[in-house]
């Protein structure tokens, strides 16, 4: 039964952002994945610029009035990517040097950009202070201290944020007392001593909050509770320096479906708690004025991305059923399972060339890698597949090559391509 | 308790491969690490070719009459590592043709090195019987005929092994019954038909045996009942072919402590088994000729290496002591449990200036990168520490950086260190 839903979830985003041809051949943005796999070599990730921009447009939509929305490059940092984000009106939040510089190659001006992250060391402070950087997010006390030397040293008053590690954690769709150590941000607790630490250096201006209460949220109800929480504590950050805020940063963790049961995040159901927050802003003096951002990255791209591997071998072995392909953990850690994850569950598979007439097979689905740990699918819901035949791995736009190992075993890179207007463009060459 | 133990892994581990001089700082070949990472920046990873050297010696002398060493490059596979145990006079064991073009460059001989892994592609396969490679071990079917193919396309005879999931798996110190199902390799019991099919390919020379039973294994006694185990499919193998086997490659496997209560893999122990299992070889007419070989890579390189990183902030929060570093996962990836650990532990972690007055206490060590996965210890026992200090972590020669999702977050590559004869030299520099 888990294979069947498995397979669900992978047909129902292949229906919503991709389409299979009459050959039962899978396209992105029109074009067969067949003949990118032939032209650009396997494996491969291949990006859709009309799946982004729509799911940049629903989410836009759905927050508007209330928050604006900043691409967080670190779940695909291509230049070519955050251009796409950029061109339909997002800032950036980077989290190191080279993030901001390929927003800057992207095209979006420094001052939408926003530097977040727990450990910004001095060289990166000294190249995003020099470039003008919109905003810093201040984690500790040490980096407060080394932004502020940094502005110093630039000549510069550095707008800065209070990342603040909330008193409470998620529960349900409210937040609840008992918030967790953490190596991120001041502890709320802490909250004052660290404004007044911020107030009393003269190379930064306090300007705003950074709140960033958990990742891969799939319920509204839960966001729109940390998202309430972030105006309580933005609203005491304003009264005790005394003036308006001008950002309030409410993070991302905006989630996607990976797995069989996962439901997609309801926008409706987010677009309705808005107005009571919206109204909560607009009845603050101090708060009234402030930009509200989310800064999602996974949302966005996540949905838009296809890693494809070639099958170099099939086995039976002590009955089961294992498809070997180029493609690994290598270049997609995540869906190998050893991102984070306690329980390995199988991203959403397909085949590339399904026509719908074999019966699919509980499959595992291997890299070429020395270890049992690469695994792209344990018991992939998949048709009989032969060497030769290309596999599809969906959900992969987000933290997928670039949260990778990519030099494990020294295969070269892969190439990515982003798909746009008809067209097929190499955004990173093939290694 | 659990600290205290973990903290004399530390110190057992520094006493053995590393030393600390009057003032308490740490010192890989004499060299002290603080003068390193000042020179070098951090992070940096530190190898010590005087270990790799002492460590190979030992396990050479151990396994003497018995079986010769190819190292495994995908533990390290930084040519200036691959060249020390070179020199020591080990082949190479590779898998895919950058391996291959490493060890090239390494000085090995093609004919000494070993291409292993489920999936070799054409392309590989075609460098590496160009390039006049020694022994290219079979894994599939298909990959049979793709071998057969490459050699008949450069006119060469290639020398291939079969690779075989065994039948039973380890289980202390002996092989029971029941082998699990694997991508790798051909099940025991399709064995004569996959050496029937071999022999039947003119491009291809049956030479071989390769068993590959498990991986980090601690015990001699597990390893030996391994060995005896491809002792016999090798005589099986014989047998049917009718010829004396050329090799009997045993795999790799040999372990080293990583964490509080593993005991080093004890090469007395291993000695002591070796007669019984030479006098097996010796007597069977179609094995005494054959070089056996190990291809152990973790083993070798682990214990010479040490991950450097420097303390960027300290931070208590609700009762937990946070030092937050400018290395993390996108470095070292197994440190922070990310890399198949199902329960994670932590790594021998030891402060590089260590006096020894200061009472260690439990510390979370995290990296900067935004996510609670950047973490290099969860309970640490180190001293206090303050910004710019430096941290190092122990038995990172192996499986570190290459097996790093180093774009993650897009910082910096670290140098690479390799100290030798009171000198370091940047193998990697620093990107």
């Amino acid at each position: 039964m888990t294979q069947a839903v498995s397979s669900d979830l992978a047909a129902a985003l292949i229906a919503k952002n991709f389409s299979r041809d009459e050959a039962g051949i899978l396209r992105v943005g029109g074009l067969p994945l067949t003949e990118l796999a032939e032209d650009f070599g396997t494996p491969l990730f291949v990006y859709d610029a009309a799946t982004m921009r729509r799911t940049y447009r629903a989410l836009r939509d759905a927050l508007a009035g209330f928050a604006a929305i900043d691409y967080s490059v670190k779940a695909n940092p291509n230049p070519a990517v955050i251009r796409v984000f950029h061109e339909e009106g997002a800032g950036a939040e980077i989290a190191s040097s080279a993030e901001f510089d390929a927003a800057i190659e992207a095209g979006v001006p420094p001052e939408r950009i926003l530097f977040a992250g727990p450990g910004k060391g001095a060289a990166d402070l000294d190249r995003v202070v020099a470039g003008g950087i919109g905003e810093i997010h201040l984690e500790n006390r040490e980096e407060m201290f080394r932004v502020a030397a940094a502005g110093e040293r630039h000549g510069v008053m550095v707008r800065v944020a209070l990342r603040i590690n909330p008193g409470a954690a998620a529960q349900g769709g409210a937040m609840r007392m008992g918030g967790k150590p953490s190596p991120f941000g001041f502890d709320e607790e802490a909250m004052d001593a660290a404004i007044d630490a911020v107030e009393a250096q003269a190379a930064l201006r306090l300007v705003g909050l950074h709140l960033f209460a958990g990742t891969q949220g799939l319920k509204a109800e839960t966001l729109l509770g940390q998202w309430a929480y972030g105006l309580g504590l933005a609203a005491r950050i304003a009264r005790r320096i005394g003036r308006p805020l001008e950002t309030i940063d409410l993070g991302g963790g905006l989630g996607i479906p990976y797995f069989s049961g996962d439901a997609a995040l309801d926008l409706g159901a987010l677009r309705a708690g808005l107005p009571e927050l919206t109204a909560t802003l607009r009845a603050d003096p101090l708060l009234a004025g402030a930009r509200v951002v989310l800064e999602p990255g996974r949302y966005l791209t996540g949905p838009a991305g296809i890693y494809v591997a070639r099958v170099l071998a099939v086995k039976a072995s002590r009955g089961s059923r294992f498809v070997i392909t180029d493609g690994g953990m290598h270049h997609h850690l995540a869906a190998s399972g050893n991102l984070g994850q306690i329980v390995k569950r199988d991203f959403p598979l397909a085949a590339v060339v399904d026509g719908g007439g074999a019966e699919p097979a509980a499959t595992a689905v291997v890299g070429p890698l020395c270890t049992p740990l690469d695994m792209l699918a344990r018991a992939a819901p998949l048709p009989p597949l032969a060497e030769g035949d290309l596999v599809a791995v969906l959900q992969s736009g987000a933290y997928g090559l670039t949260a990778s190992p990519t030099g494990f075993l020294s295969h070269p890179m892969p190439a990515e391509l982003l798909v746009e207007g008809g067209r097929a463009t190499a955004i990173r060459p093939r290694g």
